[in-house]
């Protein structure tokens, strides 16, 4: 019988930047009965989430929820949209702007990458994955496409491999600056519902999310927020798709039903996930967020080690990483913190790893745990040698003590 | 927050033939929380899971899971193997078969669809759905294909659209009769873990299946068991694939990983689930079905209505469909039956609509609630009218009155 | 690892007078994280399941809830209010009456014991065991009593082990027609919540209730309703309590609390029942009962076999007995009936051990499910060599597909 | 519909002496359907727990399972051995203790406290509040009794209010000494599965136990361990009881049943509590308790505080109380750290209150909660104002470092 905890007393502390720990509400929702997906109460059920879930997104238009993980939702963006051979700009921001890039080349798309071309003497090697996406150099590349050649901008908001959040907006801007056509696509995959995001008021033709971060469900279904321009690049785009393919959802999704069989306990977190932000509300969500991030930055910078994002303003709300010092295997102080104390960080993905950890401050969290996930690193990096500057514990404690207005008498 | 119930009391009969009843071991096993799907305890997870799926598909070699639904199962079979324009030879026993076969044209192949010849009295527009595959006409057609050009035959094993199974083995047998090099690529959706199936035996190359039906999971994870010479085909085929792609999850599985996120919570479930059916034994399980569905047949005898299955030799041991008489739209008869008994009905699919329903009797099931199910369409049918030759439920409860050497004192 | 299936598939159907089959939100409920009994949140619990669990009682005045079972509940009304010596007035109505009277003699008091007088041909040895409690002797026995010793009437709503419902409103009746003080104690242990009850307007003193019946929640909580008179004849009991004392409780109530460890999680599965209960709504939850019972006495009537109640004025709600002919046993029926069908029925308590069975339709049931007990009811009967008169089934199907107004389209 | 949250994210540090944390494992289990108590699969569960229970308490002699909490178990030892006025000597070591011998009256025994008789800067009028069971005091009490008047001696093991632990054998030497035949009564509600205990070895004639602490379950039930002399005492003692009979249970749980409803459904956690416990062997569960309560105090010695206990051999593995400065109230600090960092603490009980709180470090925890939970009330401590001569989180955090030999690559 299905045993995970190898005998270890006490909770798991959970602190990757998603999946995020999912609240009791939302597991026991998701242990509901499967019902008939053709029945009425599933068109019931499916007619509600598919009306709330575009509160997340701030869109008045679809949102289409696949039975798969993320990294699906990329492919389908991309899928519905796009024909053979379409060039699309990315903009490298880290791990996961780099993977999405690698499956357009997959599909046959011709990916450019545009990157950070700057330097940088911490990451020497990696300057553009400590910052977010220059809508600069997209404008720039944008009005030299005088042919408009390209079809698709595709940019992360919150780079998961990093903890760097971009700006959107300006992306938006630049290419309305440009003049061009190009669809702007963008991966919020960690940032919705975590971090203030806005399909609609910042022009994004389609939004991919997932369910594993700050919507507190476990991983296995993902989004794609649509635009009515998305929508009609769609009907001459010539990428196959089946599985993937926006009309026949889009079709069933009408009575609340999908063309082929959903995930339906998954369905059932998610209805009871989206009462929960709609009870906190979204502002508020993203205060509590923009807090906790502050003061795990405080952490860190008592401990006086470097943050993974070098530009303030693109701090992320979500997660924020850690840069090791030299010597120092960031992955076998992930594994010591993780034996000594049942806590799991984020691991360096790509060029990071080993040279730094991602601490995960997201979702179904409080600051209690942000504290004792703190003093686990801390003791981490003392029993690795890591000399550090001064408590982060201390500092983080203090920020905490200092604010909390919404505590009730 | 999440109701399912609208306010009835009792448990819902949920008599389709798929998603199944999820038992409360496996409801409770999804419901745990969700762990680092790149921590040790996962991998540890991932390792047991992947040698023990092999079991049910009587494979000893790899069996792919992925965070997607069974239709996401059937393009990654065609997607992973295929090139633009190949020629795939489908059989069409009923809607799944017919849907697939639609897909595959989406996804830039030819398929080419086989269908039974003859007539039907019962449904003349639809002889073939009342049919298994015809190993015959397979082998003439690819004895016929001198050229070798057509890549893959496939067919479904169990056609949940029908309540037919067909004899996979002589499709294979028809396949080497030709001396055809094609790929034999099975449909086990519905069938896997309820009747009986050899993956290797039978040499079948792809076997695709799903979470929802004799697992006795939630939908929400999919498979495709490979053979050797369907890998061997991955390394050219050129349909794009990315979230499918066989060489990425073969390489993380080695380790028990994803190169992506996995649906944990529903591998969990997977887990537990797999648990039981060893447990129980995989002949036990498929004696109980091929017991369940005899009992069901016998009722619908006592009727004196129409099996769907024509071919006794192919009647499903997952599930039963009726005709209706005609005037009797059998989509509300269902719809009578679920307002007064609670009870859901699998409805008649494509050409079927209305003029048939299906009666699951498949997983997580037992003997009383089959009675019941029973009970509960009998009701129905003499409230809409329909003349009954005789009692379906007294047949099925002498039917298993007169068995269950199982019982223990 | 608790495994409850011993490998069978399927749900079991309990189908005993209670406990009753517990709904899944309040299974949920209760697996939600314990919390501290003496924290806020706690207080807030309480106050709220304290003020709605009056409406179940139909009470202005106080509920005690016990962590402890029914029996527990018994005691706890004999022991706040009574002194040792005294004595109490019993009506034997059947096991649990009879268990009642028990439990007062080991308390120290005098337990006197009334029963109906009459004869009875089908069990002659317990005519008493067939019939509601006779308001007439009551009275009578009351107006011999001139010196007032009585202190007590104690009589059973819901006979639990006969299927029989007193006419509690008659009993008060008597007890104001001899215009005797003694408290009037009732056990509606299991007619709480299905029968309807009217704790003020009839003037009880104490009602004695428990969780597992009409409450729809496992066993362990039970409950004392009491009067402002029962509240002041506690204050000059001298029966030793200290665990059911009511003072401590009223004054820890207050504010929600308990002067000992309360049972958290079933106060849970408390909050969710009376939920569901309140959005249901008595009344509607009185005419489900009701038309379950119904519908259950025509089968039991198209067998041809007798009620265990022979009062068809006291037929009750919630469960029906049914006498086997002579020479068959009742427990080897229902063992039969248990191995074959998986479904758990009542056996036959105290003097009616292996001569009648409780077939139990109480609470989170339904239309199908009480189907269903009837097939498996009748199928044992027949293999036990029953001669019937009749369908059970047929009788029960036609009586539901009659009936069901409240089914909307 | 229930909601426990208040809207709050993150998981509630429920960090009072017990309630413990319950694992999910057994919050699982409890939500598993009910079953019919008078089944043979209850009676299988039944006989599976009686025995295993044994072990926990070390004995080889029946332990009574009651459905009630720990005071239940209380009334229910003194009510099965003892008759009315018969003198009982208690020993008092804090408010449970206490509370033991007002029941003890309140049910019309006789109750003799002992208490320690020195000084206590700390507390002086409650210098007995911190220490443990004197021994010597009792074996000199009873030698005076020469007429073996008194029927019991009662101390608690675990002082719950103090964090005391007393040593139980030398109470048995004790009462040997005097040649006295009085029975040993030990609460060892919160000790039982925390701190080691040997019902057996240790002479004592009735152990009252309770679920919510060591045994990792929610409140609700509670335990009579008792000897061959306890019982043989039961069958003259005349307190009037019913529901605690241990003649009826005892006689029920020969086949595994109970004579009444037991509460099902927590005895499905006790039964995977008790697996959980024997996988991980009961020395290794004594070993991590002394492990955590050692920091603990290193933490409280860092900070400068008093810990309760004064006496260090009695220092309990199972909670550490606190004494605040004066002019700190620490019902202020409890509630100021629960509204900020959502950690309930103990609070200081009876003579305590406003003056101590209790940490728990029991059960179902780990050393990152139990960091996280020091952090929490240092920094309680700071806000409150309190001069703190160091760091508790550091010197814990050193503490656990520095140790974990059972970590594992």
């Amino acid at each position: 019988m299905l045993k995970l905890d190898f005998h270890r007393t006490g909770n798991h502390f959970l602190q990757i930047p998603g999946p995020s720990p999912v609240p009791d509400r939302v597991l026991r929702a998701i242990s509901l009965p499967t019902i008939d997906h053709r029945g009425p109460e599933f068109g019931a059920l499916g007619m509600n989430i598919l009306a709330e879930i575009r509160e997340i997104f701030k869109t008045a238009h679809p949102v289409i929820i696949y039975p798969a993980s993320g990294t699906g939702a990329w492919e389908a963006a991309l899928a519905n949209t796009l024909s053979p051979g379409d060039p699309v700009l990315m903009f490298e921001t880290g791990h996961f702007a780099s993977l999405w890039a690698k499956m357009a080349a997959r599909l046959g798309l011709e990916p450019e990458v545009l990157a950070y071309d700057g330097a940088d003497e911490q990451l020497p090697d990696a300057p553009g994955w400590r910052r977010g996406v220059q809508a600069d150099l997209i404008e720039d590349r944008l009005r030299r496409d005088r042919a408009h050649r390209i079809k698709a901008v595709c940019v992360v908001h919150n780079e998961t491999s990093t903890g760097v959040t971009s700006d959107i907006a300006a992306v938006r801007r630049a290419i309305d600056a440009a003049a061009h056509p190009a669809l702007l696509m963008v991966d919020s995959i960690s940032g919705l519902a975590c971090a203030d995001y806005r399909h609609d008021e910042w022009g994004v033709d389609v939004t991919v999310s997932g369910s594993q971060k700050g919507l507190m469900l476990p991983p296995g279904i993902s989004f794609n927020a649509i635009s009515p321009k998305a929508l009609e690049a769609s009907k001459s785009a010539r990428l196959p798709q089946a599985y993937w393919a926006w009309n026949e959802i889009l079709a069933a999704n009408q009575t609340g039903y999908w063309p082929y069989t959903p995930s339906t306990n998954l369905l059932y977190g998610l209805s009871e996930a989206l009462d929960m932000l709609r009870d906190e509300g979204l502002e508020q969500v993203f205060a509590r967020h923009e807090r906790w991030a502050g003061g795990i930055r405080a952490a860190v910078a008592a401990w006086g080690l470097p943050i993974q994002c070098a530009q303030p303003e693109c701090y992320s709300p979500v997660l924020t990483g850690v840069i090791t010092p030299p010597g120092v295997d960031a992955d076998a102080l992930r594994k010591l913190v993780y034996q000594r104390f049942d806590l799991s960080l984020g691991m360096g993905l790509g060029k990071l790893k080993g040279r730094m950890f991602r601490m995960g401050h997201l979702g179904n969290t409080n600051d209690l745990t942000l504290i004792a996930m703190t003093a686990a690193v801390e003791a981490g990096l003392k029993l690795s040698g890591v000399p550090l500057a001064g408590s982060g514990v201390d500092a983080l404690t203090a920020h905490f003590s200092s604010l909390r207005p919404d505590a009730a008498a």
